[in-house]
């Protein structure tokens, strides 16, 4: 699914506010006339002005109810949902599929307009504007050295007996007249993408030297010059599963290793 | 400039009404210390929901204001003025120049989205969601019979005593996902832009033949099947004008032209 998270408080639903997955589950609970609105699991829990291109949840649904709603699902939730949330497939999930478990990967993007002449009102609310020039040759030196598996316990939100342990796989900027990041991990800590922007941001501005950012890494603890970056810059874009027969076997590992580490965040 | 045009009740200034001549002319006026809000002749008087990228702007400034002001003058604007109208540029104009008459050439886009699958919810506010696969081989075969100067009374809101006639010299469709049309003209007069297209939709969709839109542009009058289509699709992208010392000659040109014709539009 897709959506600009502009005008919702994030995924997960709240009382009293406008959430995708509120939004969602009713909506799928109409089309498909289920008794009350559906539990949804969700491979990434954008927080409230995140935004979201290829975002995947699953849900359960009974037999007969799936059998009368499947054929026409897409195009009358098509209907019934707002035009900032946009649903473009939905299909059997096979089996041991978890939404959240049996992600091997998720890509964010993280968009930062560092030149007033190249500010695009209309990309405004996915785009931040931050104007100073970002060298991001020096970025992606102080990023390359953050890849592999470490403890991102520095740029994540802690929460008590929570692992912030993590697998970064990409991380890296390019121009596009604007810059641009992309973002890969197994899955990601609150905030963790947005103060790794952060981090790197300061690297880019001369603020702070190339091997700042590892420093941080490796002392584990929250740095006050590591700012956490504004929500709408940020973007779920994919979110990687392995092949239907391995399914099973990523779940159960994923939840694992969960387990055992205690979940926190996606 | 460029402006997001959602929040606009279009270019000109109507009392109440948040307008982009309102804005940039108060916020022009406060920056360069002027005694009132400057009058300001745009390139293209853009309705209400239609975007700009390129638009163009003139005025006068007092001598002594624009010393004192030019320095900082797209700094400060960019403070001053809201987060969907930005101003990238201001130079002393050459001798002869006028936004309007001098302009060459307007460029505008359109973007059509036909396919739900594609449907972006952070490109809605500049993208048509018309959910029927559109053929845009024929709607560019009919696009193309209607290139040249011809009156377009059949494409336009008919103002008493006005020439309808324009120069059109681009209207081609590509996909980009989405579909895109480019349309370059001399001028065009009130929702021409709008009107040709929903004339091409209607031969992309298959309601029409390729060469009924050439038949209603020879008919002349106002065709109920040509659709005017929505305005938020549309972007003013670039407005072109002749060298610096042709200036004063095309703009004597065109004056000469929309005085004998009585203008209509732009």
């Amino acid at each position: 699914m897709r959506y600009d998270g502009t005008e919702f408080s994030g995924w997960a639903a709240q009382p009293g506010r406008r959430t995708v997955e509120a939004v969602l589950s009713e909506a799928i609970g109409r089309v498909l006339r289920m008794a009350s609105p559906p539990r949804l699991t969700v491979a990434g829990r954008t927080d409230a002005g995140v935004h979201a291109r290829g975002q995947v949840a699953h849900l359960a649904v009974p037999a007969q109810l799936w059998a009368d709603g499947e054929a026409r699902l897409v195009a009358r939730l098509g209907s019934v949902l707002p035009p900032d949330l946009r649903v473009f497939a939905a299909a059997p999930a096979p089996d041991g599929f978890d939404a959240r478990f049996s992600a091997l990967w998720r890509r964010y993007s993280y968009r930062l307009c560092d030149d007033p002449a190249l500010a695009d009102p209309l990309d405004r609310n996915r785009t931040v504007w931050y104007f100073r020039p970002l060298d991001l040759a020096a970025m992606n030196t102080a990023a390359a050295a953050l890849l592999g598996e470490h403890d991102f316990a520095a740029f994540c939100r802690r929460r008590e007996g929570a692992t912030t342990v993590r697998a970064l796989r990409r991380l890296s900027w390019r121009r596009d007249g604007i810059a641009v990041a992309e973002v890969v991990a197994d899955a990601f800590c609150h905030n963790m993408v947005r103060a790794l922007v952060g981090a790197l941001v300061a690297v880019g501005e001369g603020r702070q030297g190339a091997d700042w950012p590892a420093r941080v890494l490796r002392a584990g603890v929250r740095d006050p010059g590591v700012r956490v970056m504004p929500p709408h810059g940020l973007c779920l874009e994919e979110v990687g599963y392995p092949a239907d027969d391995e399914l099973a076997a990523r779940s159960a590992q994923a939840r694992r290793l969960r387990v055992s580490r205690t979940p926190s965040g996606d």
